[in-house]
């Protein structure tokens, strides 16, 4: 990756001077669209076409070649042919330019030759510090007035505004520029990042952070091109502004075969760890192009609901009841009004108008009503935000219930968003609404769905905010562990060591000695005490219930003696020559909770931290939570809550509630190994059993593969 | 409800003659627009003003009263202040007018005086015979150009078209045909059924399904008049026509205290019956208003999607990904393009082409490109319908791609929609696609939800039939057991009574016997076989586990005597005069998977069949669903197959599968039951033990509620 350029990517978004190579008179060539729409936005810069062909281009004069440019130029606009490029860059970097924006196409989108040139592209942008965008991308703009650059092909610019979008497809990008144009959305930066060879989302959010005309960035992306640094970026800039994302692209086939449990699981649901990388970081995920850019059109007015409490005001039943169900599914709240709220609504009603949430107030109503009624309603402590459905009757023209609407809007600090529903075209008085901050949709759902995005999102910046437990363990020990393992090569380890690796981190095992006699046997199990648990130890036997060297459910001596006589039996016969170290006894844990708490290391997301309730509700239900570590201790208690078993934690049917404290800690505790320990490459704890609350976890079953080689996490 | 007028309901679609009784030339009064919109629309019948204040109206002679009117009014639109509304219902029947529309608002809306007065108007349109729309209603349309009829008091029309509009909200009806304005989408029939007193859904499904012009009908309700009727009327119509429906409105309190848990889950559960419901008439239903209308869009091409099978043509890659995803999210398949299908399109195309599903021909491709490959995908069997992604580049323009995909369209019976992205505005371009038959969309999303909806409805009309079984029962102990019910006036059937009558209609229990001795106990329990359950039976004690009434597990005859005299010991200390009738000896259920089915009569939706696996997965994950009854085979089989849990029903971690065949069976049975019996209220088999295949079901708790007094059918 190119790391040259500034933190705040000024070369590539407020450049002084730019230079269009590949600039063309031809008519149909993305060279001569793209100068003239330089020239066409206005840029307040310098702008040089450079193309040995031409002596002026769109009647500016031209240059052969950049060398001979009479300023040095701060950004290239690089449009020839895909060969050329890498040589064009050097003239750049030799020029003085801090940035490339390389719209060819031909790199590794086209194969290998292509990714080699690619390479080239990336290594020689790097040698001068440049800032690379692209290659095969569809360029960059910035309304910023004072700066006015479309160094993109598209000819008509959205409006100048506070939406900043970053797209992984240029033809996306296109689209949502003409729909930016068509619903007069304005936005204050685009960049397309091609093969994203160099500048990626992770800078660009950092630099669009730091923009101060830029409130709300919106992501297209089809991968990322590193969750890790993705949430690293993301969380610093979502603490100021909100982040909005499409995430497109089904699960591709893993590119390694999982060797545990969790590695599939995490496998399976790959998207399910884009949701946790999301979350963790504070960005808005939406579901698809249209809700990006219509709860892009909430957040844009700058506006905070600073709670999911939506309260509806309507002259219609119908759009009211459409909004409130809109409302639940998005996680908003419609809260019942005071009494004396009511009291003080009511009186400027109609007798028949619903006093409720919806207020329906009923067709008779005007806009006086509107305007006092919503006043009053987001006055006090009642609502959050308000959402306002207007059908202009006789009672009341679009214009005069638009002027309500304003004059409360000018009030409060509290978002207002409107539908006005009418028998004539009322899209001139959506429009005035836009203009001041009162965002309008067709439909009441669309309306909502921004508005719940807009609560999720404060609710983020509000959150109880808690610090990565460090908790103190047994170095020691795991150093041990760790270093048997790497001396023996063993990739998994076996299950001892894997118990005494994760005991060492504080993770709680049932009580187990090994004993070589049936008497001794019998000791241990009194010691320990009933039921115990009898398995052959060898190093020989990895599968002990195949060869019946498993017994369970021991109530007392005599059933731990019956035990070991069959088990030796049994042992013998079946695995003649393994070397029997002797026979395990292990307290067996009687009632608790089976749950799953794994990790799985990720080329790009680094280690990740997986829980859910064991047997079925994992293997079948696939009802199961994904965190990046470090998880926080806040972040553990929501794995716990958001699995859909997490009721049977809680207590069903008459039990007592699960030690879920215990089963929090143990996440952490996982995620401290995984964090503190990066040759683990998977690890399972299945199951885990939570036990009463105040009686903690014990883990019955652990297994650690190692990574095969020394490895170590992605590169910072 | 007002049974008049005819099937067709051609009274209100298309009248010859049309009084508007109200009319007025005051500006701002409902009664002014709606005549002028009369009058204005091209009415192609005679339409009269009827006010006694004016002597004309918009320049049309006015009549002081009906009677006066020259000819007889076949339908009344009623626009007078609502206490002379009944009146004037009876003004239109002496005239002989066979409907009226009551436009007028005061009745049942704003509450007792209101509802006594509509239960007057509804008496007196059902004494006349008339079909009567409202009141408080916004209105009918007809687009058809022999009648031309706009009796509502919107101004504009959307354009003639095939979809009809059936909306339970006035103001949501205005807002969408001003919707259907500015989008150009093409209605026939409109009808706002305001307060619902007459003509209902259901009505109006019947008669839009016979309409000709009318290919598509949209609903928009917040509860359905009758549920049972609707899926009457409704699974006529889908035969034919696709149904498509927004159902808002969230879960209203019970009227009444459920008693059973299948009462609790159909009462939380209250959405998910409407999803049955729909699912069982074949309507599909939408997420959204805008969803409605987008997928209304794609239906009203009058094309069949007769399989899942997308392929998405494209020539940049982010919009297919988007629309990928979006087809596996609503259902769609995009299948892997066979070999020689690959090899015939891929010498056309750039070497750099990804010739997969979706196909992205890459932007160097030019129209006709589009067309060849367009028509190759479609010609043979390898998809059942496109989505076809164009941004026009400098290779081609918006016409030429345009035309190209309409010599496709003309040359398939495939269905194609349209994305059509670019630099440019391209909306002509769109309505070039849309008035052939191609639907265009801003997004890729919106495009493949209306295609899922669409081959989700092909796969209704030609899924296969199955029929409603009758098993034969032992009716004359069905009859036996409820006559006994009828007698002691017992609402709750005593659980032996609730077994022998679903012993009755097949549902097995396990073996049980009645023992007066311990000696007869355990020859009992040796006939039957162990494990043995021992249960006090006693008229006087109902909880039997409180008085340790109850023993389980009794492996052989000393268990057998042990627990009868601890037993004995302990419910005659506990229970000294209860009259004890002696022990039931029942064979113990071990193994197999625990289910619930169970049922409630609802008094809209009439008997409702519920099924979900026991204990947890009802319980706490409400992992249900609901079926109206009669249950076909097919529908039992599907209810199995679509809770979450079902996986375990097939077998999972090793078990083989359970007999879910006698699974089926039982589901069929307890719906015959329910369906043949309609004085049960409400019942729930749970648990019922479904074994492993081959070897059935058993009951082993069963639950009945009779309804308290004598109770029918929701009237048909």
């Amino acid at each position: 990756m190119a790391d040259g350029g500034s933190v705040e990517l000024d070369e590539l978004f407020q450049p002084r001077c730019v230079a269009v190579i590949g600039a063309s008179n031809r008519p149909g060539k993305v060279g001569t669209s793209l100068f003239r729409n330089v020239l066409q936005a206005g840029f307040q810069g310098v702008t040089y076409p450079v193309n040995p062909s031409w002596k002026s281009v769109s009647g500016v004069r031209c240059y052969p070649n950049i060398a001979s440019l009479p300023d040095a130029p701060e950004l290239g606009v690089v449009i020839v042919p895909a060969a050329q490029v890498p040589a064009t860059i050097d003239e750049l970097g030799r020029a003085g330019a801090r940035g490339a924006v390389v719209i060819s196409a031909g790199f590794r989108e086209v194969g290998e030759a292509g990714a080699a040139l690619e390479a080239d592209v990336v290594r020689r942008a790097a040698q001068y510090r440049m800032s690379l965008v692209g290659p095969n991308c569809f360029g960059v703009f910035n309304t910023d007035p004072s700066v006015s650059l479309n160094a993109t092909f598209s000819e008509n610019l959205p409006p100048p505004g506070n939406i900043a979008f970053v797209s992984q497809s240029g033809a996306l990008g296109a689209g949502i520029l003409q729909y930016g144009v068509a619903q007069r959305i304005g936005f204050s930066r685009f960049v397309s990042v091609g093969n994203r060879a160099g500048v990626d989302e992770n800078r660009l959010l950092t630099a669009l952070g730091r923009d101060p005309r830029t409130k709300v960035i919106l992501l297209y992306v089809e991968s990322l091109a590193n969750g890790r640094k993705f949430l690293e970026a993301a969380r610093g800039v979502t603490e100021e502004k909100p982040v909005l994302v499409v995430k497109s692209g089904r699960t591709p086939a893993g590119e390694r075969a999982a060797k545990s449990h969790t590695g599939s699981l995490a496998q399976s649901g790959r998207d399910q760890l884009y949701d946790a990388l999301f979350e963790q970081s504070g960005v808005q995920r939406v579901n698809s192009l249209g809700d990006l850019f219509r709860s892009a059109k909430i957040f844009s007015t700058g506006l905070r609901m600073e709670g999911p409490r939506l309260v509806v005001l309507t002259n219609s039943g119908g759009p009211g009841i459409v909004a409130a169900d809109a409302a639940i599914r998005n996680g908003l709240e419609l809260p019942v009004l005071a009494p004396e709220l009511r009291a003080s609504i009511a009186p400027g009603l109609p007798s028949i108008a619903a006093v409720q949430n919806p207020v329906d107030m009923t067709a008779d109503v005007g806009a006086r009503q509107y305007r006092e009624v919503l006043a009053a309603l987001l006055a006090g402590d009642a609502a959050d935000g308000a959402l306002v459905i207007a059908t202009p009757t006789g009672t009341m023209t679009g214009s005069e219930v638009v002027t309500s609407i304003l004059a409360v809007r000018s009030s409060t600090e509290k978002p207002i968003v409107a539908c006005l529903f009418g028998l004539t075209d009322l899209s001139e008085d959506a429009r005035s609404l836009e203009s001041h901050g009162v965002p309008a949709f067709t439909f009441p759902e669309e309306a909502v769905e921004g508005l719940g995005a807009l609560a999720r999102y404060h609710a983020w910046r509000t959150r109880p905010r808690t610090e990565v437990r460090s908790f103190p363990v047994d170095r020691a020990t795991a150093d041990a562990v760790l270093a048997r393992a790497r001396a023996t090569g063993a990739s998994v380890l076996p299950e001892y060591a894997a118990r005494e690796l994760l005991a060492a981190y504080g993770i709680r095992f049932p009580e187990v000695g090994v004993s070589r006699t049936v008497d001794e046997a019998v000791r241990l199990a009194d010691r320990i005490g009933y039921p115990v648990v009898l398995k052959v130890a060898s190093p020989d036997i990895s599968h002990k219930t195949e060869v019946g060297g498993v017994a369970v459910g021991l109530a007392d001596a005599a059933s731990v003696r019956d035990a070991w006589a069959r088990m030796d039996r049994s042992v013998r016969g079946a695995a003649p020559t393994a070397r029997i170290q002797g026979f395990e006894v292990e307290r067996q844990i009687v009632g608790g909770k089976e749950v799953l708490i794994g990790m799985q290391r990720d080329p790009g997301f680094g280690p990740i931290v997986v829980f859910g309730l064991g047997g079925i509700y994992v293997e079948v239900l696939r009802d199961v939570t994904f965190r990046l570590a470090p998880v926080r201790p806040l972040s553990a208690r929501h794995m716990v809550e958001s699995v859909k078993a997490a009721p049977l934690l809680r207590g069903v049917r008459g039990e007592g509630p699960s030690d879920v404290a215990a089963l929090c800690e143990a996440i952490e505790r996982v995620s401290q190994l995984c964090v503190e320990r990066p040759e683990i490459l998977e690890m399972d704890l299945n199951p885990l059993i939570v036990r009463p609350a105040g009686e903690g976890i014990v883990a019955v079953d652990a297994r650690v593969v190692l990574a095969p080689t020394s490895r170590s996490e992605p590169s910072a």
